[in-house]
């Protein structure tokens, strides 16, 4: 068996997410070890390296599978291309290391989220972008995002309310860029819980539009309570942008 | 009665182009008069510069009309944005000269068309890209270009068979542009026929892949023969890009 290390991207507009659930089709995880499976006449298994909610994008998503084939890489990787509906695009396919594991392997992750805070229309990044119309005041975003970052307990910003495992994750980076039209934040992170970067994300706005104070970032890491911290911001300004191994 | 310019961008992908047919809704002027009809309280009949085919989409779409209202322009233009579908946008808003005519006005306009030239995924660009996978020997196009621009009667380049009017044109600039993934061509001239571009861009893609010599342009233009120039590239690669008064 080979173990193979496949990055993909997409629109994740129309998918339920990247994980496969039970028999339906309309997850990005889904269509691709289905589309495996047909090429390579065996049942494929792959493990995504970031599970990314339904209407989230991927510029950078890598997954590993293991397969017996006699096709060349370049082979496989035209007829994937070939076969993969339009939304959904494989960037390279390469040979891993046998105890590579798209997730387990992965060092470090970033997500970028798209504000689009601009009069200006935005008619060809509208599936991309999420739109924010109040004023924000970025150096209080600033101050909340530097209490953010470090190794915390972020039970706090995430939907998931059963979580038997550590919610302990490294947040090591936000970072703030404003463009013409848009203010992208970029998340890099050891990890992430469900919904953590949507979470993080609604409670930067909330302070940005002065409905609360960035002092208060400390106390709501401590209190661990979901009801006490921002919004969850909506999919579509979010996009999984790069992993690190 | 005032005269506006109203300043339009769109994706093209799901109408039937700009000018409005019969009692279709589905072009972009029928979707923007019926709007303006009904925020302003009067039947409105709108110009447009260029008559975007099906599937074209534009960065700069100008068009006027008259108007009686009371609104603000900026009022007026805060109306447009919020009623009009997802993906046209309205960038800008103006009182115009009496004389004003978003296309007989025109001096100079410039169309865009995108050529996705990589193996490399366009899942994000895919509704704006025309993809081409032959090689192309950019020197071949390139000096076809050169002996296409100038002032020609541009008859053979039109799908338009029935032309009482003139059809010579002035095409100043065929700009290459080259970025990672793709070919980029920007047209500019004094006006543009039926299909104008899309056989232009047809044309030189046949030159660029050894189908026809460059030097075999200047008899297609004497010709005046649609049969013997390039075939019509697809729609969703073309964006009117922009418009000088």
């Amino acid at each position: 068996m080979t173990n193979y290390k496949l990055t993909l991207c997409y629109d994740g507009s129309r998918y339920k997410g990247w994980q496969k659930q039970g028999n339906t089709e309309n997850t990005i995880q889904g269509k691709t070890e289905a589309l495996l499976s047909k090429l390579l006449g065996q049942e494929i298994e792959i493990n995504g390296c970031g599970r990314t909610d339904a209407g989230v994008h991927a510029r950078e998503q890598v997954c590993s599978f293991r397969a017996n084939t006699e096709l060349s890489d370049d082979a496989l990787l035209a007829e994937i291309r070939r076969y993969l509906p339009e939304d959904i695009g494989a960037t390279s396919l390469e040979k891993a290391e046998p105890r590579f594991h798209a997730r387990l392997s992965c060092k470090e992750k970033t997500y970028l989220y798209r504000l689009w805070v601009s009069p200006a229309s935005f008619v060809f990044d509208r599936k991309f972008v999420t739109k924010w119309e109040e004023p924000l005041n970025l150096e209080a975003m600033k101050q909340a995002a530097a209490l953010l970052c470090g190794e915390h307990d972020f039970t706090a910003f995430t939907s998931n309310k059963h979580m038997k495992k550590s919610a302990v994750r490294s947040l090591r980076e936000i970072r703030f860029e404003q463009t013409e039209n848009e203010l992208r934040l970029y998340f890099t992170g050891d990890g992430f819980l469900y919904n953590m970067v949507r979470i993080l994300v609604g409670t930067l706005l909330e302070v940005g539009s002065g409905k609360r104070s960035p002092v208060s970032i400390p106390s709501l890491l401590e209190g661990k309570d979901r009801e006490q911290v921002g919004f969850t911001a909506p999919p579509q300004g979010l996009i999984l942008y790069s992993i690190k191994y």
